[in-house]
């Protein structure tokens, strides 16, 4: 049982001196500081005033799994409870978060977790879960990560054999002709299996696929990464985005990052890796240079009880407090004047992608699309945003399925309960941000 | 921005000293031991040696937020960022637990928390769960946790109204004379609101609803307190279990725990919280008296290739390593003997019940039945048994959606994988295990 103290000591224990991590954190606050610099930023303004010392907590917490390279279970006892016996243990859907190692961006992973019991002995479920984490929180990739979480498995538990199935969700690299939705999330499945699970063609494999089939999980989807060339594997979406020179302090900024997380920014998967991660951090330059032509008519005329509206436009933005992403879509309801057509779905598109790019926060980013187009149709809008944050899982307060809806109303909006109601319950019920 | 980072501190640190927690813990331990003891248990047998060192790790964890009575934001200084502005923000499904006053078992909660800024100021979203959380590792009856998040948010915030709705979801209490399926599970539908929010029937409460609506949420389902009777209102299962008369060595056990978890056991609500626990408790006594007649006849003809199988067969028990519960459904399937019937399904659920109310693990449950059905049929059984476990989600690792799956294979099911595929792949693929 000893062993099984350690393991908790082991994944739990915060093992670097407080001193050496506080150094480390200024370090990362002010390669911060060069980055919001560079994106044109005053870093004096309220919003982001903090936002290097959260940027700062949130890579330690979301990367302390890189300061504990040998994290896993202890092999020299084996741990375990008597009393489990013989057949395949699965644990499914468990919900994990990583952060992508092309490109710093956090990514999502639904972890299936097999092993079979050798010994008479099991082991507490709850472990798996937890060797899992301990490799996830840090830089990773989705092949790596499962070999990883394997062999600490089969080093720990000594079973007949563990398997790991692993989803992982990377959100798409917006670029500034990005066209419109949310297309391009990118989707993997990867495996790892030790001891009889070893052999992926192998009949044990079958059973753990009919148990995860009806998630969508099939054999064939899963990606053998030896069969394909570099190239090809690269998942990240950011090697499909087009190179640009980047300033030499920006990239030594996200280097610095790297560097204090634990890890060196000289291995091969990393060189690349403050260029990618600049590549999705320069959409968000406050001078942003998305062209706004605002054609509509000026509205003068009489309120009138027809609401136009126009659900789910798609938007991507970066939250200004921990520079990470957030993403959903806007629902925008509004009285147009007689006579006059509806704003077009282009123009209402290029309203929401020219407030979306940039250091925001929801909140303001609702209100500046309202205000505009109350500016197009004369004041009686309302707005509504339905967004995923990704500060809200990446960070230590997981909450996966959590999700944050806005409101801005104006004009008549503001006073009329029953059109309020009328548009807000229009809105169509399963609202598509979520990816994949 | 100060207030900010006291926050912060309120909510993540460790005010009570080690010295003291340590001295809780093992009057906790020896209080599990006595519980044990009560069940029948041979509390040195390998299993459930170290629960008690468990059950007293997973209460501090999951009622700690109890030692912070006053938990909640500074109200010294207004918190929040510039550049927000005005309209409703609404954070939706955050997954919390807590721990039911009334019975000591965890219960599940979505929580849906909006608020009105004022001032033009807005709070990061995540200080939301965070506080939210806080209030919940507590014991905890719906109502009452709706209104202190709404309190220490309005404190803390100081906005124009602060909401709270909370889905609760409390597991049924089974008894040995319990029929078959997982009805009986208690859902309950709570709001709180301040400020602008303080009157449920104002018209800024139907924003709110029409944003849930297609949640299942709406304002007619919501429990009023005020206008039911006590009694009405104990929405905890154990009320309507009878009362039985158990051993004072135990009834202090449990006194002793509320008392280390820092609760009076003698606050109103509590002073009947043993009692009720014990009866959840005693369910999974050793020597459990559900008579198993087993009179299928014992195989003796050859195999066909006809597999009969029973899918879904609700089960209940209790987790030896963390004495929470554990629940799900079991897949069966066998070869019987030419000319024979099936077994009837409710042998099956003898059997099912028979291993499952005792202090298990899902691994030997799994074993156990198999064991038992093939010894009734000749030997050719193969039993899925699917399962949610509390302790993965009260505790540390909060893992929401996840689940296990184990498998045991008899026979000729160890062999032939097509039929073994047969079987798992005709498992309904909506398994019904999940409560509501």
């Amino acid at each position: 049982m000893h062993s099984n103290c350690e393991v908790e000591k082991l994944v739990n224990s915060d093992e670097v001196s407080i001193e050496k991590e506080s150094i480390n954190r200024s370090v990362i606050e002010y390669a911060v500081k060069d980055l919001l610099l560079g994106l044109g930023e005053d870093i004096n303004r309220e919003g982001i005033r903090k936002t290097p010392f959260r940027v700062a907590k949130a890579f330690f917490e979301g990367t302390r799994g890189a300061l504990f390279p040998e994290a896993g279970l202890d092999n020299t006892n084996k741990i375990g409870h008597g009393g489990g016996v013989g057949g395949l243990v699965f644990v499914r859907d468990i919900d994990l978060y990583s952060y992508c190692e092309s490109c710093l961006l956090p990514f999502q992973i639904k972890c299936h977790v097999g092993y079979i019991p050798s010994n008479q002995r099991v082991v507490g479920l709850s472990k798996l879960p937890r060797v899992a984490e301990a490799f996830a929180k840090r830089l990773q990739e989705p092949q790596h990560l499962a070999d990883e979480i394997c062999f600490a498995l089969h080093e720990g538990i000594q079973p007949e054999g563990v398997a790991i199935i692993l989803q992982c969700t990377h959100i798409p690299f917006p670029y500034k002709d990005f066209d419109s939705n949310h297309e391009g999330w990118v989707n993997i499945l990867v495996s790892s299996g030790s001891g009889v699970f070893e052999n992926k063609n192998d009949d044990i494999w079958s059973d753990l696929f009919s148990l995860v089939k009806f998630r969508g999980i099939e054999k064939g989807k899963v990606v053998i990464k030896e069969s394909l060339d570099d190239q090809c594997y690269n998942w990240c979406p950011s090697f499909k985005v087009e190179e640009i020179k980047y300033s030499p302090i920006m990239v030594n900024a996200v280097s610095t990052i790297i560097k204090s997380i634990g890890e060196d920014p000289t291995r091969k998967e990393l060189i690349e890796t403050p260029n990618r991660f600049l590549k999705w951090l320069m959409n968000f330059q406050y001078a942003s240079n998305i062209d706004l032509k605002m054609n509509g008519s000026i509205f003068n005329g009489e309120v009138k009880s027809i609401i136009w509206s126009e659900f789910n436009v798609p938007f991507w933005s970066q939250c200004e407090h921990h520079l990470l992403p957030f993403y959903g879509v806007v629902h925008i309801g509004y009285y147009n004047s007689e006579g006059c057509n509806p704003i077009g779905k282009s123009l209402l598109q290029s309203i929401v992608h020219f407030y979306g790019f940039k250091l925001q926060v929801q909140e303001r980013l609702t209100k500046q699309i309202a205000e505009t187009i109350s500016s197009l149709v004369g004041g009686n809008v309302i707005v509504v945003v339905e967004a995923s944050h990704t500060c809200m899982i990446s960070r230590g307060i997981e909450k996966f399925g959590s999700n944050t809806a806005t409101i801005a109303v104006l004009g008549h909006f503001s006073t009329d309960l029953a059109a309020r109601t009328k548009f807000l319950e229009s809105i169509p019920s399963v609202t598509s941000f979520e990816g994949q």
